[in-house]
């Protein structure tokens, strides 16, 4: 396809944004800290950086054919609605037709998990497998579910794997329940857990090289972790048989410190069930905006 | 739809037959034990209820114009092609080639389960609805996963809810795990806990009743089944957001003694995720042979 599309990921502390070409292939990348007013926002900011990329592309002669963005929170694709975006402050926000409005260009929203997914199934780890998973492990833990070569969406409320309940007497999460996945196994609780046990403020990532360096309460912190994801992933297993379970997200850059033993729990959870591959991403931490990007060029007609 | 089909439900204890016409109305009905040859259920008894029902079909002056036959366990309906079916002895036993042969009729084969829930998207309890989830507890309990209106099969394994282990350290699962979900809510695991508790042999159906009359052993054992159960639902929640969840299968038949604990314990277990209707199937015991009278007008074209 000739042409290219402007993608941005817009995070709770980033928007990650670029130029991408017709294979994918960035042609200018940037990264922004996310601007916010009174706790909101503010889409000033992602016009803003639509028109520079725009700008940018036609000084150097680069024809742009559509724009994608994909959003954290509960995103109504299809319609272009943020259902709810706790940390960028969004709740019931049309930003499909706000950006509509006072983009000139094709466009099409994403949820930033789903268009992971979606780049780790049409490009990456995953590529062309009919049923399978794409878990992005970080801040928060959330899935995209693909079912016959289907993605699954259910009006922006598929794929909170994050909140599949492991220990019903557990810690409380912020949505309101106890003991979900996400309170034993993100980056944030293994930091939390570490801390805890020790008395000592590390990343996650530290905590990672702590237990190849054969560190036992680091250890014992990352069992905890490992053993949690397993069992939510084993009753994902159950339930939709993935031929693939991509793993991305932060704590997937640990790579086989997280993948080894995580093949290991998911396998003793299972017995009959189809057993998935465990792969890393491919994108890694791009795999949002890439998402975006192929959203834009479905925009495009491409 | 002029004409008719033959519907088959193939069961481990019986075989449930029937003239279907194009409305879905039985035309006639029968149901007959299931034969076994050294452990195997043969061919022979459902190529015999086929030929059975179609000299009926046209001894009466009626055109049967197509075949379909549920049957449990593994099952690949697009290969027509039975992985495992530990109750009826098949073991990788390709079914719809067999059949065909033998039946000058254009066939289909569909899972027991799978084809419960079609009966109950198409034409039951969740009729038109885009996400949404059968659940059959009965001896087993299993589900028909539908996703933005396409049935998952993920090769024959999806779908397995009743071996999403709710309690690890629980008693073993015929399957090799521990504390599968049916280990604790099947009808059977009733039945096993109020023998323990009591002494007393009874159906699942009798412990019902008894929690209607306020019997105090009969309602912890409920009590316990119904909070696994919806440990199970909760999780199918967080990652598929069914908007209707249909309970069918035998214990169903107890009626509002089942879902109306079921529905509060589920939405215990619930914060910001898509609540789901969960009501009682249409069809009851038949909505395998119905499904299946749908997969047979699907093979006729119709």
């Amino acid at each position: 396809m000739h042409g290219n599309v402007i993608a941005l990921d817009v995070g709770g502390s980033q928007v990650k944004a670029g130029i991408v070409d017709g294979g994918l292939r960035d042609v200018h990348t940037l990264s922004r800290p996310t601007n916010r007013l009174a706790g909101v926002v503010p889409l000033d900011q992602l016009t803003g950086l639509i028109t520079e990329l725009s700008d940018m592309a036609t000084d150097r002669g680069l024809d742009v054919r559509a724009v994608g963005v994909a959003v954290p929170g509960i995103v109504d694709e299809r319609r272009g609605h943020v259902r709810l975006a706790a940390n960028l402050g969004w709740h019931d926000h049309p930003i499909g037709s706000l950006l509509a409005d006072r983009v000139a260009l094709p466009l099409r929203i994403g949820h930033d998990v789903r268009s992971g997914g979606l780049a780790e199934f049409t490009v990456g780890a995953a590529k062309g497998v009919a049923d399978t998973l794409f878990v992005a492990i970080g801040t928060g833990i959330a899935a995209a579910v693909r079912c016959g070569g289907s993605d699954v969406s259910a009006g922006g409320f598929a794929g909170e794997l994050g909140h599949l309940v492991i220990d019903p007497a557990g810690a409380p999460c912020p949505c309101g329940a106890r003991g979900c996945l996400e309170t034993i196994a993100s980056a944030q609780a293994i930091v939390r857990d570490y801390l805890r046990r020790t008395g000592n403020r590390v990343t996650a990532a530290d905590v990672a090289t702590l237990v190849d360096a054969g560190d036992p309460v680091a250890a014992e912190v990352w069992r905890v972790a490992v053993a949690a994801l397993a069992t939510a992933l084993a009753a994902a297993v159950s339930l939709l048989a993935p031929e693939v379970v991509v793993v991305g997200g932060g704590l997937a850059e640990c790579g086989d410190v997280l993948l080894r033993p995580l093949r290991v729990e998911v396998a003793r959870r299972l017995s009959f069930q189809r057993r998935p591959a465990i792969v890393t991403a491919r994108f890694g931490a791009q795999a949002g905006r890439i998402g975006a990007a192929l959203l834009a060029w479905r925009a495009a007609g491409g």
